[in-house]
């Protein structure tokens, strides 16, 4: 009998020796797949720009004129607040808003940076997914941070995949906006 | 002896899954409580906008002007450093500044956006709280989101739940932040 | 042997807690340590201002001019798609580009606030690291948080440490960042 209590504490020793292995492990590696979100929605975002005499149905402006380097409006700030809808149509009824600014940010060709909180407010969900990163608009598709969340979304992380769906004239476009989350509380 | 050898085999590969199954789970679910941050605290922030003759007192300053959209602010662009609170009065000694910007979005009502650091450099604390999100004004508390920090506050993550305590004209506001981390480190 | 099994089940209880003793205790504490990073390097930032005149070689550009609060640049925003490189020289082959904003934020010295994202689009790298803090300019070395990452750089957290390497005049400055990330999947 003692001879197993022995054992048994060399065992248990051994398997705390296992489980610490395995969490500095896991504090280092591959926790989290890519391809398997917690949580995934696709929505879209419709950005119309004032102009000066459509205020009835713009939804951000120009803070900041663009800069004269270059062509390609560097240096162009527009703060936004912007309907997100469930589909493609820019009438559907918003499930949430867009509050954040972008601004273009290279010299020999269109590129931009955004910076933004998506803001639920439904009987589905309530709270906010804040995203950041650059809008590499030369790819078909690009990704955003989501680094950090409110509410229904407390702590989370992920990424958010744009991709430019509708760019009509100068003062409207529609972005396809695929967000996926990776930490779910 | 043989026979419990391959006892104690199998029990350390029952032991190995049931370790990987828990961690699978942890990855992937609710480790963290948002009742239950690992640091808390309530600090106060001042903010007194320049309007030209308190370069003095002033610790903040527009940017960039309100656009024409709507009437409340929309563009707006605040540049801020500043004063970070242990009570409610302004002229208490510092505890942290805060280092950042806001603007108004929405062209129906006040509505905001914040993005800033809270820099401490005392004996207490020293490092950096990065935060940013929308800043709701029609709801009485907001929560903006801590995307990182450094020094004192590696790797922080978690919720600041901002609240005006006070809006004295066009000059002056305080934001009462309850600041909530859930990564210690 | 029903005795023993007895035992096992005993001890494979007594494991579990100790796993989830372990796990919880580690949702809550020091699982990162700030001197092991899981991956680090070192890069070189080279900001060239445009001054009306050198278009050629420029790669940011003031958006909005300086306030009048103070004489350090408050309020001065600047928009750059920066390259970055591996080693001193402005002219090496970039391994990257810096894309995002600064603008200095104090009256009463110079000091600057980041957010920008690194995007490599190489052999080596493909993905993004979105990096925002206060670059307090007054200390020799100061830490940015790291929010956010994609691509090969998914889901990353971490600390970029600058260094002002060269300050030259009023357009052009070289930062070190010294990259170091401690969430790799």
């Amino acid at each position: 009998m003692a001879l197993v209590s022995y054992k048994n504490i060399a065992f248990l020793f051994f398997c705390s020796l296992l489980i610490r292995h395995s969490l500095s492990t896991l504090a280092h590696s591959k926790k989290l797949d890519e391809k398997k979100p917690c949580k995934r929605f696709v929505v879209y975002y419709h950005d119309i720009l004032f102009n000066g005499t459509n205020a009835a149905n713009a939804t951000s402006a120009t803070v900041a004129n663009h800069t004269k380097l270059g062509n390609f409006n560097h240096g162009m700030l527009v703060v936004f607040d912007d309907p997100i809808t469930k589909d493609h149509h820019l009438l559907s009824p918003p499930v949430a808003r867009a509050q954040g600014f972008y601004f273009y940010d290279m010299k020999s060709t269109y590129n931009a940076w955004f910076s933004y909180t998506l803001v639920f407010n439904s009987t589905q969900y309530k709270g906010t997914i804040n995203v950041m990163g650059a809008d590499l608009m030369g790819e078909e598709t690009r990704d955003l941070s989501v680094v950090g969340g409110t509410g229904d979304f407390f702590l989370a992380r992920g990424i958010v995949t744009i991709r430019t769906d509708v760019a009509q004239g100068d003062y409207y476009f529609r972005l396809e906006m695929d967000v996926k989350l990776y930490e779910c509380y």
